[in-house]
Parts: structure tokens; sequence; C-alpha cells
């Protein structure tokens, strides 16, 4: 995946982003937070919580999957014109290896901006000291909508 | 989809699948429960919560998808041998529409079982009164093996 | 899966349909037809051949895959408005067994009609005699634009 | 996507995998070659051809998922151990442009290894001069099994 060098089309992308995500309750409840945010990627850091686990005390896959759907919503939703709001249309996640370690890292890259659908890919990894452990790799696609008064 | 009639391999399917349920503690933190349990077929029941949100109230798509991966899993686990556990490869879903309402039913159903992977499809809707809104599509890979000691 | 009853937006939804599958080389290079046209509904017929086979002699996944994404597709042109086109934005097909057989039928499915987008669902079937035995599941995003002039 | 490096588990592992592509008529019939063959890594280079296209000229998503399918499940197969043969077990694919141009290049590289199921990511581009265009995105599962006799 080659970075491409996105120009966003709103120079207030970083705030309106940051509110956005702070209206996701889900977030807040997971307490997710965002460690990194530029134009096409956001990278948002999950720590591990005993109350958001499978049957064998790793996260469970719908924890890490609402992570990596909000990396890559927001990623897209850094090169949306003023007074859009984004919503994910679909995805699909591959859960590589269980959700085990303590703190996760869910980043969320622009493949292809577009003016009704943006297609995105985040990769999740279990992080430890200098550790990146790939867990989970998502598609997303989209939809970038005027926002609704 | 003609709903084939699927045999259990294990008589004891049943506890076995509420067991390793009441041990997610994502199910218990999204208050989600089992509403129907059959060979091939699981649905469980999500309550609307002002803790599971994306930007504009409704419930987040993460939490919509950790539902519709747990009725998946435990419909492909009704039919998994004993001393076999299930774990989710990858899924995909569509957002059909937003998760709006008091109410959400996910039903996971096999649409292929398999020694090692089995295929499963859910349907995920928002529930009032007597009106079902799908809101939601998962198609599922689900891997069983044996259990781990 | 419960159909819904579509009513198509252009009345003559079945002759726009046939007249852009007979548009689509690639049907014809498979040697595929329409078995089955409906407001909502299109199967597609695919002959076994040696020229479209895996390592194992077997149909090859893209052949099958190309015969599920145009069903789904024409399903959705069966519901779009006059002087639009659809297209492809994404789908996911989970192969459920060995593509083989001397006749398959791809039968493509509308699960939620949009002004933009529609979400349909293919199964595809080996047939013989009476016997059809499920070979795939196509879940598609299908997006609806206005006819380029 | 950070290229890890990968050791073949079969020595033999290009003759192996150059044998099984030339058994697959598809892409004999799509005239596909292999442009590149390394440990976790496949190029196909696709013609555009007249005989496999969509209705409005542009190669049809089932060629490119064709191509995208087997570079993908051959670069699960440089990896894989000795007497084993690989299947799709899923693919899903995001269609970012029109197929449209000369020559398209699918890129299959090996995400996560596994001794029964590895995830792998396509990319696809079409190819003029020095200019390369990505057209398709897909995220693939490929099953390793023992060679039936």
């Amino acid at each position: 995946m080659s970075a491409a060098p996105f120009v966003p089309a709103n120079p207030e992308f970083e705030s309106v982003v940051r509110e956005s995500f702070s209206r996701q309750t889900m977030m807040a409840t997971l307490r997710a937070d965002i460690a990194r945010l530029m134009p096409g990627e956001v990278d948002l850091r999950l720590p591990w919580s005993p109350a958001f686990c499978q049957q064998n005390g790793y996260m469970h896959a719908g924890a890490i999957a609402s992570v990596a759907d909000s990396a890559n919503g927001y990623a897209a939703y850094t090169l949306a014109a003023p007074d859009t709001d984004v919503l994910a249309v679909e995805f699909k996640i591959n859960l590589l290896a269980p959700a085990r370690g303590t703190e996760f890292l869910a980043c969320g890259r622009v493949l292809r901006p577009g003016r009704t659908l943006t297609v995105c890919l985040a990769e999740v990894f279990a992080v430890g000291g200098a550790r990146r452990i790939p867990i989970a790799t998502m598609l997303s696609t989209i939809i970038v909508r005027p926002k609704a008064r």
C-alpha cells in the first residue's frame, strides 16, 4: 500500500473528526482514543478490558471490529467536504490471531477517496513494548453524505 | 435460504452453547441474551443502549457486528462435535439501515456446516411491536477446533 | 430471506436488463444465459466448460463469481429507475463446495433496494436433475447511477 | 503493509506453483500469465480482451476477480508444505475504478501464513507505460490441504 499524499477538502478536518469521535459513546465505553490523525489516516488505541471479551478472555471480535470500523470511517472523514457526514456501508474483517495483549492499535487508511464512496483498509495490531503483532485486517466501504439538518 | 434440518453432533449442544455464551463478557456488557437456540440457529436479542452509539445516536456498527458475529458463531457451535471450540475466521457485514430502535434481533443461521469450516449468514432486525426492519446482513466463516486444554 | 414484493421503477425493466446483459461479452464467452428475470430477482445459468477451470478441473472461483456478480447486478438493475446504469461497488463470496457438475445456477436477489446503493445476495448451485447443491454465496453492494451519455 | 520475509516450506515452490497455474484453464483462456513469483508474492498479468467485458466495454469484475483470486491463491501456495493443495475459502473485492486499460496486474501478497488458513491481500492495477492505477483490492482466505490422491 503506497501512502498517497491526500489533500483534505476541509481545512477544519481535524476538529470535525475529533468532535464526531467524541460523540461516539461506543468509543468512550470501550475507552478507545485517537492516537494519530492525518489526512487519510486515523489510528485508534484500544486498551484490553475484561468487559469486552469472548469466551476465552481475548477481546471479542466485535470490539476489534468496532475500533477498526471507526478508524476507517474517520480516515474517510478526514478527506470529506465540509457539512458532510460519513456512514459505513459495509466492511469485511479477517481475524488473523486472537486479540490477546494489553493494548491494541487500529490503523485506518484511505485506499481510494471518492465524492460518494471511499474505500479504506485498517490493520489492527496487538501492541506490547516495541512489538506490533497484526491481529486483524478490515476492508471497508464508506459513504459520504450531506449532513442531515 | 432453505433451512436444512441439521442434526447436532453433540447431544449437549444447548448447554455447551449457553455455557460458552455466559463467558462472553462482551455480550453481558451489551446486555445481549439468547432469544432462540436450535440446531444450526441462534437468535440474540440486543437492547438499544446510550453506551454503544455512533455519532448520531444510533447503535454503533461495531455493536451490531458484535451480536451478529456471536449469533453466527454460536449457530455454528450448535453443530460442532464435543470438546471443540469455535472461532470467527472472518466476517463481512452490510449495514442496510441505521440501527435505530429499542431492540434488535440478530438471527444467525448455518449455511454450510463443515468439519473444519462452517459458513453462516446472520440477519439483524430492528424490532418494534410486530414489525421487523432488516438493518444488517453478515456472512461469516467460522473454524471449529479441538478445545485447548 | 423473505422475498419482498418489489415494484419496478421502470416498466421496461425486462428489456433494459436483457439488452445490457447481451452487451456483457464475459457472459457470452462463459455461455451464461438468463434463466429467470423478475423484479428483484435474476437467475443465470452457467454450463460447465473445460475452458474456465482451476487446477483440479472444477470451475474456477472467478467463473462462479462472474455469474454471481452479474446475477446480483441485474437483480439490482430490475429495480432501477430509467436511464440509470448499475456497477458493482464490492462483493464477497464464500465458496461452499468445489464447483463440480454439468450446470450451475446463480440466483441473485435484492435484499435492500436503495436510490444510490442496493444490497443483493446470490446463491449459486450445482444443478443435476432435481438436485441443487449450494456451492457459493455472494453478498454484493451495487451502485445505481445516471447513465453516462 | 510491511513485507514480511517469508521462508518457503517447500524448496520446489516455484515449479509447484507454475505447474498448478499451467493447469488452470481459466488463466489460459484469459491469457493471464505470471509476471512475478517470490515467497509470499505472486503477480499475474492480464491483457484487456473484448471477450471478457461488462456492458460498457470495461473488463468484467469477474475477470478481474479471477486473476486476483489466483494471485492470492498462488501467493499462499508459495509458502505451503510439499504435497498440499490450496483452495479459496472466500474472498471480498472492492472495485475502486472501472477496469479500463490495455493491461492489468494483480499483485497477491500473504498477510498471514498459517498451517491451515492463509490470509492474502491483492491489489489490481491498470498498467499503462509507467503508470499504475489501482482498480481493485481483494482480501482472501485460503485453505491449505493435503493433496487428494
